[in-house]
């Protein structure tokens, strides 16, 4: 009987579950609608739901279920096994490990960003090296850190939060709490918010045609494509984000020297534009001698498959 | 026989070596003043003559030399075994490996704070901790790192520059051609800095008296001392010298939420009151939840033998 590992990947609009296998390899997957305003109980229940869904499936298989692993958007005790905060889910102190129990079947959580991290270099974009640094631009900034080929998740798996580093001390409001964090600079959010500045500011810019005259329809591709267009204001809004991530990319470079630098989100779509971009910065700054070695930049590849894989492979590598 | 190891303290005022055994013990420790103007010929032999020095000891007291570790200031290649850059020595790309050769015994060559982190981690402070951050508050911001109890070096040993993350984007110019680093905001220098200003802008400041005067006097105890005599101008300058320390102390909890973060360099012998006031700070700026482990903070121990120890225990752990 093959053993198998289930990957859980809780988001604030979906909960995604799989079946994979050792090579990362999905073999059944299943999802749901996230339901967590009323309370965890029916959360747990709809989580249940899908994990039992792809129990059956793995009896009728030959195979069983090993481990399962969360991803998790927000904090966790990964030595408890819950979550302990986690606004988009409405959720404080609820215990995973307790609830599921009785499935008598090892349970493993961590952060979102960690177990994306985790499957990029396991199976994806990142396989080929041992210590990686992981950004999600979306919302906010989600870290993972890969050191010596192991997954980094610091004191109770509560590290990696390296979109909550202050890169303007008394700067923007950061939901954490602090003032200036790079998340509050650099995330998909931050972005919006510069084109939207910028189109105020700047009536004739090709943004608000882009838009269709309504600024509410500004998102993550409107300032990059129409700064590819040479539209002067796009490009000032490009140029003003790609200061502050970069800023925050080299950081991580005079901090880990990591052999590459992952980056996925929403703005990872924008690809080989974005990356150029960022190399170019960082090479014109590099920290203050030659020869420093350069990290590979990479876009994720995993996309929506990352979470269920890395949190699968979160489960494979805590069991053994 | 015994197998002993050689840690050599390379400073930019004198180089310290030591024969050390496998539980930190300095069994012969010799010194020289650092004479590096006249280019790495004249410092490299001064080198090999303490070197030389303590291998005629060990050979004379049934012990043999398994390995040399080299504490540099500055960045090395510990890959290949060179100074890439350490501007204090006058050095650029200076190959230890090269010019030991003939002496038979592996070399290795770490920058100095990190060297130190492990002397502490190993046999000094940090001895009961697995994830460990230091910092040395000295003319610059030294950053070591230990992860799962193992020195995390980075790339060609060229990582942990933590005192080279921006805490101020467009700030305070930095050595390393960056702006607004957390080096440029929080090191011995900066609060220097911040004493001299304050000074000129308030004669009557009690550390005036404390420097007899003379504004050439201010050394880094001049505003912790006088801070503590109630001294309003003093406290304002180590209430911002603290601040902008915290900022940085944060981030590092909040990437890798260590188990202790030590604390070392000049700036470290005001102990107990430097910590009270960093973990005053931090501890109303948690990051965003509750819950969160909080590091501990300790002060390096082995003070000037860190770096010998250090240095010594690299080449230990290297051949292991």
């Amino acid at each position: 009987m093959d053993q198998l590992f289930i990957g859980v990947d809780i988001g604030g609009m979906s909960i995604k579950a799989a079946l994979v296998n050792r090579q990362g390899e999905i073999k059944y997957k299943t999802h749901c609608k996230t339901d967590a305003k009323q309370g965890p109980g029916v959360f747990l229940k709809d989580v249940r739901n899908l994990i039992l869904e792809i129990i059956d499936f793995s009896k009728a298989h030959d195979s069983f279920v090993g481990g399962i692993g969360f991803g998790v958007p927000g904090v966790v005790n990964n030595i408890k096994g819950t979550i302990d905060y986690a606004p988009n889910l409405y959720m404080e102190n609820v215990s995973f490990k307790e609830y599921f129990k009785d499935l008598n079947i090892p349970i493993f959580l961590s952060n979102d960003a960690n177990v994306a991290c985790l499957a990029e270099v396991r199976f994806g974009a990142a396989k080929d090296y041992n210590n990686v640094v992981l950004l999600t631009l979306g919302t906010g900034i989600g870290g993972g850190i890969v050191i010596n080929n192991e997954l980094y998740e610091g004191n109770e798996g509560k590290g990696a939060e390296i979109g909550h580093t202050v890169l303007v001390v008394d700067g923007e409001q950061c939901g954490c709490g602090r003032k200036g964090c790079f998340e509050a600079y650099a995330s998909a959010s931050s972005l919006l918010r510069y084109t939207r500045n910028e189109m105020i500011n700047n009536p004739n810019s090709l943004m608000w045609k882009y838009c269709k005259g309504n600024i509410e329809n500004v998102d993550g591709k409107t300032s990059f494509e129409c700064a590819k267009k040479g539209d002067i204001s796009a490009n000032f809004v490009i140029d003003k984000y790609i200061k502050y991530l970069s800023e925050g990319v080299l950081n991580i470079c005079n901090i880990f020297r990591p052999e590459a630098i992952l980056i996925g989100g929403g703005l990872s779509n924008q690809g080989d534009y974005l990356l150029s971009k960022i190399i170019k910065y960082c090479s014109e700054r590099d920290y203050g001698y030659k020869n420093t070695p350069k990290p590979e930049f990479l876009i994720c590849k995993l996309k929506n498959d990352a979470g269920v894989i890395g949190a699968a492979a979160l489960a494979m590598e805590k069991m053994d």
